[in-house]
Order: C-alpha cells, then structure tokens, then sequence
C-alpha cells in the first residue's frame, strides 16, 4: 500500500505575485504533490490554508501518513487548534515535513520548542548542498552535492534543537552556511527539515530536490499504528502493580481520580 | 559572584493539603531554596504562582541565571503570556530545572514540543536512582545509586524528546523504571529534568536529592550575556554580504521590508 | 528481495557446558538464526568463531545486510583483522546488532570507542524490560513492557557513548537498571545494543526476544550500496575547485600526493 | 587552582619544512601553549612525539586536565600502548581537543570509532567559520562568524557519529563546507574537535582561533576525580543485592570468578 502524504500549502503568494503565479501555475503545493507522485509508493494530495480547518480535519489527518508543509506569508491565519492536531497526530506517528519558510510556521515552532530564527537575504545566489550523511535514506540516489543556481540564503545560527541527524549543510555564495537538512523524532513521528524552496524560484522543478522531497516521505513513514491518545497519562493502581505492593504513606489522590494537568 | 536562582512554586498544596503543610511549613519552594543557599555559590529566592505575574516579571528574569519549577495542581493557572516569556528567557540563556510533577508543566511542555506524558502510582514505593553518566556535573559527589524509601512511581514512556544525555534513570519498587534526570539544551538555555519529589513525601529534605538540586542549578547555569532578542532574523542586505554578490532574479520583499512570521 | 543476515556465534559454552548445550542443541547461532528465518523478509545463515577467518571472510561480508553478534568467553580470539573488517562493512552500510555479553566484543567497543563495561550478577533473577520509545521500528507488535523469568542482571552504569535512542530500559528483580535497547549510526551502518541472551537461559526461546531480533534486523537493515572505501579521504585539486579559485601561498603536499595517515 | 593543559605536537614538520619552522619558530605546540597561557586560569605545558613515551606517561596523564592534539605526518608512529593510555585517560574524565590533522590521529579515530575520513585541498584560499550554538562556552567571547585569510580546505562528509553539539561550521572559498567544531562525550571525558590549524598558515596566531582553543579547555575540564578504571565490570553478589533475591537457576561463573573479555 502506498504511503499517503498531504502537501500542505499556504496558496498566498500564488494569487498574489505574478512571479509565483506564473512559476507554479498548479501552486508550490500542487508542483510538490507532482513530484511525490512520481513514486510509485506515494500518493499525495494537496490542501491549503484557505478551506475549512485548513484542509486539515481529524478525520483526514488520521488517514495521512505524512505531512508536508510549505508556509511563509500567513503563518499567523493558522488556527491554533489545527496546529495541536496536527503535532497531536505528529506525536500519535504521522511523519511531517517542513520546508524552507515553515521554519518559523506554527507546527515548527511548537514540535521544536525553540524561536526556530535565521538570518536571510533575497538575491538569487548559488546554493551548494553538501551531504554530511552518506548513504541515508534521505539521500538515497544523490551526489555527495548537488547546485541550486538561485535561491534565497538562510544563514546560522540556526534556532532550532540539535538535531538527531544532520543530512545536509548548504554553502552559499555570499559567504554563509546553513544546516539546510536535519533530522527529529517528536513522540512517535519523525520530522525532516528542508532548507530550499524560495517562492520567486524554480526549486521544487529541480530533479534533486524532488528526490528528497520524496526520499523524506518515504524516511518520515511509521508504519506502525497512529496513536490515538498520544498524551494519555494512566494511573496503575497499587492492586495492579506488576510485583506486589502494599500501599504506605499518605498520598493526594483518591482512587481512580485523574491525575492534574 | 553567585549564581542567581529563583526557585518558582506553585503553593497550592501547601495551603490545601494538612499532609504537604505539615511537610514543608515554608513550602515546597522555601524547602528547595533554603538546599540551594547552602551552597555559597548559589543565591536563591522565591516565586509563587499567587503573586502578580506568578513573580516572573521581565525584570526578575532579566536578573536570574536559573529557574527551578515545581508545579502539580495549577498548571492551567499559569499564564501563557509568563509561559512565553520564561521560554525566550531560557532560549537566551537562562537554565531551567524541572522538577517531578513539572513534566506537565505549561513552560517544559513548551520547550519540549511534546506531550511530557508517562504512568503513575501513588503508593509510597521505594525508588532507586541510578547514575548513567559517571562524572557528570549534576552527579557531583553522589554515590553510584541512592534511594528514597517512599514516592510516587512514574513509568516509562515518557513522552519527551531523546535527550542531550540522561544522568539518572529509577527502578521503583512495583515494577516499573523511569529517565529520572535527563539533560537538553534549547536555544542558549540548558535543560534538565529531575523526577523526584512528591509533595506527600519528604523527598526535599533528602541529602541526596539536595545535592542534586544544588549540582544541577551549577550545571544549567550560563555565564553568557543574556540574548535579548532570541528569536530576531535579521536580514542581510546583499551590499553587506561577505563576499561580493550581484542580485539575480525576482524577488518578493523590498529593501528594508521585514521578513513574514 | 529478503534481507541477509549473519548471525555470528562464539559456540564455545554449547561445547564446554552441558547446561548450553542441553538448552541450546543447534547453538545460540542457530537458535536465534531460526528465530530470524520466521520472518519471510529475513534470509539468516550462520558462522562461527572456529571457521577460517571466524566465517567472515570479506566476499561473505560484502554479501551481507546485517550482522547479528554473541559472544562470551572467547571475546579475545576474535582476529584484528576480521574485526576491522567488520567494522569497514559497518561504516560502508551494513547493519550490525549486538546480544548481550557482546557488549565487551571487540568489534562493538570498536564501534563505541568507549569500554562498554556494566555490573552484572547471575542469579537467574527477573528482568522487566519497558519500551521508551513508543511505535519504534525496533518495537513493532510488542507491549509496553515484557518480562523474562530468569536473566543474568546487567546494572548501570553502562559504558557507552550516549545512543542516537533509547528504545528499551530494563528493571532487575535484584534492584538495578539497564538501558538495554540502544541504537548509533557509525558511518552508513546502523547499530543496535540488545541486552538479554545469557547461555544459561531460554532467553532466545522467547516470542517477545525473537521479535525484537526479527524487527531489529529490519531496522538495521540500510537498502543503499555498500561504500567500499569507507575511509577514503580524496584530495579535490584546485583546478577541480567548484568555484573559481586561484592557489595561494605556501603548501606542503605536491601534486597528486595523498594525504597522510 | 588553574587547568592543566598538555599540548602534543607531532613536532615533524617543524623539523622538516623550513616554512612551518619559519611560521611557528617554537614549534606548533609552543604557539598553542602560549595562546593557552595567556588565559590565567590556563597552565599549559607541551610533549611531543620524540620523547620517550611521547611525553604521555601515566604519571603526567594522571596530573593532566585537559589534553591537546595536533599531529598529522606521523599518525602512525604514535605507540598504541599511548593511545590506549590516552583513551582510558578520557574515559576516566580527561578532557581532549583534537585539532585539523588530528581528525586522523589514533586516539582520535579509537574514540569515535569511525573513519574519520573528509575531502581536502590545499590552497591556501579562505575559511569563514560560522556559530551554530550561540553563547555556547566555546564561543564566549566570539563573533557569529569569523574569516582565516589562508586556509587548507576540508570538506563534507565528514566520517564521525553524529556529535553531541555542533558549534561551528566553515564555509570554504572552494565552494565546501565543513562542520568544524564538534563536541562529544566518552566515558567521563569530554571531546572537541576543532578544524582549522593547516601546519604552512599561521592559524594558530588568529586570536579569534586562539579564543577558541582556550575557551575549548575551559569546556573539556571536567573537575570531578578522575576513575582511575574506567573499564571495570564489577561482579555483585547475590547476598549484596540491594533487594531480596534467592539465587535461581543454572549458572556459569563460580562464586567470587570475574566476568569475560
């Protein structure tokens, strides 16, 4: 059974800038689901900021194996109870991906725990993509670097946690570095970040590129059953204590209460 | 000079609970302090959640190299604007120590970006502490296990992010283990969370524990000037780049403009 | 196409001992081998410490997904030359686990860099083992916890580098703690430390063991070629620069040399 | 009471390449141990290779805090006898810097337990080092980026297991980058590697790279005794169990036997 991905687009800069519009005619998020259903072993389907809940119900959330997400213009419109079902399904086991300007998107920021910030500059410079971990599945079927001839610079220090991973590390030609893929665990859901993808800029037609993107999806897939109550926090009674047990001292709860939150 | 701590307590049991207030006449937070300040290189006072501002104003903080957070009943009482504004102070540099029933807490939830869930027994169980990590600055003088002869279990999983390191991990009487000290790092702040300390229980009083207190306040302290604005991204305009760039292609922000959030 | 793994066997107890011998008539190699061949995914062979060059001759490496090591009494005669050999196929892709005793074998303190040294008792005493990692690989179709009856007990400290994750803890009737699921990436190749396994018992025997072997194989398995070089350290001559660059001041290698090692 | 530093030259080139003994007249390891004595809390001495057990004996390792490490056109004259000393020395908490060419010294590689292994040039062209951890110790005092006008290059993939903490990462005119500042622990012992020192640039004079060096030392310490067996694995008897525990089942050792290597 193929590996079901939403592509999650913000549709903001493609109704508003004629270079976008005319770049991506089907949206950055249509171009992107394009490329992962190249493979075989994906189906994706876009949604976008502008339909109910974002395109973003529970019912499809629980049906989505993978998430990808490209924001930047509207990050503040995404309603704050869509961003906890999404990292809620993140940690019951949905993969997500978050790329370029969704550093600082509501979900990033809320599974990293961090400002997630950067520094930056719009002027269409070369990007070299170093690998720094051959031979994992992100990277399956790459060179050890590969050139994007325009994209915007993002550069260190970079606000987000050590990763788990550190995949790739971009050059840029002004003079920065960043780390431009890396790698968490959240809960039982992996999160891959990927640095390029400027909207005035042709990334995602790049053959390279959308070998990650569909590398990522396959490398952020658990299998495993969605847990559906991913922050449950149950109480063992002493009568069910796997050695046994004598309850001693004083103690705050009745039994069966809940614990406080 | 020493190190400034504020030892942050939610004081609610204290005046609820004849078994905590006969416990700790000081409460909770004055018992932890008062095993901070005999160290003559730490400097601690207190904060309640009662005060105006849970007594973490901007100017506090500004002033504090660590915070130590004990919290159960009332963590939904806590102010997300203090919330936020204790998490920028940890991304700039302030260390923060969580303690027990803090795993739930509004601001290690924050940090963490996962649901900082686990198991519980409260039967006044015996747990063992085991050190994981030899030598490390938060196990200073302690031997290579101690116990407390009566506290709450807590069972793993627990659905925090893998650690920088874990120090302690705890078997406990009925069956169960627990990463008992775990170290992360976020932003230029350090991390770390201690299990201990059941407010039914005289674990503040137990040497033990109380070197731990004391070790990790040194641990996650960092003399570094404090960074005011964690979460700026600064633009580099291509006149100031480091190596000499031409601007090439479209771009979507002017010169000056601010980058999206 | 099935996975191929080796499960390595030191075979020196099955001989010596009547208790290993009884409990296991077709070797612990074989035992586990078996337990790896239920699953339709895995192809498992065996080799052991008497065959010419320990049954791990560089062609039946070079064939070879994922290794599967137990050793004991024999750590020592394992040659150098097989361990590094190991230890390349490792860097170069290829999967490696490591059951129980062989904490102490030559080619994982190799691989850790660090003495892999522990406490342990033999007393047939019962082992808990709990999952810290919800829906890890490495877990799949297991419960929250499990137990065997009768284990040798490895206590903490443990001395290894701190793991990329920790997916299991053990609890030890005696009142000691294990991390006794770990996994590290060295190079391309994947590493996973499982702790139970002592001769003496039907460790091997147990439906809960044999799945984690079964989906630990699986995990450690890296589909990606085998880097045959893993040690190459190539000179890029400045002709070959990707940018335009100009050779400047003094250098010490000529032309075409190589690197020192 | 101050660090104490050993700075370990392979002190070749000095001999051999009249423009080393020209730039650094009192040897590499006399520039390092004079950057590092400039800080008062800092007293460094130097060894080198040429001594009788290169300087490292067990009665200086056991007097030293801190061990730096430069060599690279004699990797393999280095005793393994030192090697293993100087690794127990780490274990046991001696902290250790490596630097530049050292990424393929002996300790080092038996450390991480990789290859080791980057891509290289020499062409004197120029190094920006990037800050990917703001206010960490090693960076007190440092900008978010500084230049080395000459530079050998060193590029990605870098053959080491993932680090604890990334601290810097380089940018090369050549179009490469290089994760040039990386921390691990082992055992008790801290690790650092830091990239820059190619033996014809005077690299070692920078004062932003000699902060370095002495901001990494500072870091490296470890104040706690040092374990003066960092690799034992201590048999606990069944009558010293910390719980009552009846001996079951068939055993191997005798009473009173030590464990195999």
């Amino acid at each position: 059974m193929s590996i079901r991905a939403i592509v999650w687009g913000e549709n903001v800069h493609e109704a508003k800038s004629r270079i976008v519009a005319d770049l991506y005619p089907d949206g950055m998020h249509g171009c992107i689901s394009a490329a992962l259903n190249e493979d075989a072993g994906i189906s994706a389907t876009t949604a976008v900021l502008q339909e109910p809940e974002h395109g973003l119900t529970p019912e499809r959330l629980a049906e989505t194996d993978v998430l990808v997400w490209w924001g930047h213009a509207a990050h503040g419109d995404v309603a704050d109870a869509v961003v906890e079902r999404v990292c809620s399904a993140v940690w019951g086991g949905m993969g997500v991906i978050f790329l370029h300007s969704a550093h600082f998107a509501k979900p990033f920021k809320r599974l990293m725990g961090t400002p997630c910030n950067l520094s930056w500059r719009e002027a269409g410079e070369r990007e070299r993509i170093w690998l720094t971990s051959r031979q994992h599945p992100i990277a399956r079927g790459l060179p050890d670097h590969f050139e994007l001839e325009h994209e915007e610079m993002y550069g260190e220090p970079f606000g987000v946690p050590e990763p788990m991973e550190t995949v790739f590390v971009s050059w840029f030609q002004g003079g920065e570095v960043f780390r431009s893929g890396l790698t968490w665990r959240r809960g039982a859901g992996k999160v891959f970040y990927f640095r390029p993808g400027h909207e005035t800029y042709p990334t995602y037609f790049d053959p390279n590129v959308r070998q990650v993107l569909r590398n990522a999806v396959h490398w952020a897939h658990n299998p495993e059953p969605r847990i559906m109550s991913p922050d449950a926090a149950p109480n063992v009674p002493v009568t069910e204590a796997l050695e046994p047990l004598t309850e001693r001292g004083p103690r705050l709860h009745r039994d069966g209460e809940s614990g406080y939150r």
